[in-house]
């Protein structure tokens, strides 16, 4: 299968540039293509602005949506950004492999998402069966492909679970995995987070390599969090969940199944 | 008082530029000092790197974070750099105000976060009263601030509540309001949201800048979101909530008090 593996770390010798290595040497072992998104040896352009579209107008009065729209569907973006949508097309796979900065992704890899994921592509995709609503949570142009994040942060397992003074990491990750994988049609599976990673001896290290090769053979085999589609009628017309669907969940997580 | 206002739009001409120069007339009038970073118009540059140090051998393999408690320590960030954090000791509160783009912040303001906010200073502060742990949510170097999130957003308030398919808003926003302010000290007010942005009516307009000012006015009187404490009593060693205290409150909410 085919997988893009977008890395964002400043530093190639760093832990983080080390599992990278590592992990699509694992991909390309067991087959896998690999193409590679390496954010800053690429000096992405982070900001969002109208130097994206080769048509200088649409900075008369910036509205960027409507920009990426019309840049998208006219091939009027700026080349970088045409050459990752071409990955995310090519790709049946997306990872994003980043260090947890303030509860979040890097600006560049945030920049990454603000600028190609485009208008009337990744978003504001009509639903042919309803009007004025889009294709959107399970649904869209990029659906039939699987995410996996991985991230490395400093804090305890106990503190970043359930009941501790971080909260749970999994909440924080919701932005993405939902916001952004499956808001454009990406099944994400379960983050693969890598804690206290600021002190890691030899032996760990070796641990936390042969943990992260479970889950990149499980890349296209293990079961994606089980969010709800949009579209399968589990939401009413004001997209607001139906009544008892939850079940026993409760907070962000009743907008995933209960029945399996 | 004095208030830092951050604006994170990509076009003054905007209803989100409409809607800070009312809202810092607003503040001007009711006697505060108002400063602003706009950071599109400053040009501010959102990737974290070895090039904000003037210190040239952080980047022969480059640790952010140390480079950050390393430049902020002796005075060898860059000067934009040092100018924010100027502005935020000055502050008594701050104002991030964005469009949400993909369930977070824009990039741009992303990296005011990754840059400004220094090791050392907002981050990895050591706790006198205990060794090996950082003052951090709800102490630490900023403390005595307050801080608010003004969000413009797309969906309807239905469709971003507590059961709407786009997941609670606010439950987006805690990386910000937990994971940059309360984690720095700064005592958060709950977030500002202005739904259904892209169709405003001149009528609907009058509404929102009413409904903003009164925040506004609110902005030293009212009462912040009662997080807990790290060194309130409410965590044991390891950092998680001690039995008992979450009362009727699940999911990350348990991080508040219910006692009020």
């Amino acid at each position: 299968m085919k997988v893009l593996w977008v890395f964002a770390h400043p530093e190639p010798r760093s832990f983080n540039g080390s599992l990278r290595d590592f992990g699509v040497r694992r991909l390309e072992a067991a087959g896998h293509e690999v193409r590679q998104s390496d954010l800053y040896a690429m000096r992405w352009k982070a900001v969002a602005d109208g130097d994206d579209f080769l048509d200088p107008s649409v900075s008369e009065r910036l509205v960027y949506a409507t920009a990426s729209f019309n840049g998208f569907k006219s091939g009027t973006q700026t080349p970088d950004i045409a050459a990752e949508q071409e990955k995310l097309k090519w790709a049946d796979a997306i990872i994003f492999q980043f260090p947890l900065w303030w509860f979040s992704v890097p600006a560049i890899l945030k920049g990454w998402f603000d600028r190609v994921l485009a208008a009337g592509w990744a978003y504001r995709v009509p639903d042919p069966t309803t009007a004025g609503r889009s294709l959107r949570y399970g649904d869209g142009n990029l659906k039939g492909r699987r995410g996996l994040i991985i991230t490395t942060v400093g804090g305890s397992e106990k503190s970043l679970g359930p009941r501790g003074v971080g909260g749970d990491i999994h909440d924080h990750l919701v932005p993405v995995n939902y916001g952004v994988l499956w808001y454009t049609g990406v099944a994400p599976l379960p983050a693969h987070v890598i804690y206290e990673a600021n002190r890691v001896d030899a032996e760990t290290y070796l641990k936390i390599e042969r943990s992260l090769a479970a889950r990149l053979d499980g890349l296209f085999t293990d079961a994606p969090i089980p969010y709800r589609t949009q579209s399968g009628g589990d939401y009413d017309n004001d997209l607001v969940l139906k009544p008892g669907l939850e079940g026993d969940n409760r907070g962000f997580a009743i907008r995933q199944k209960t029945d399996l």
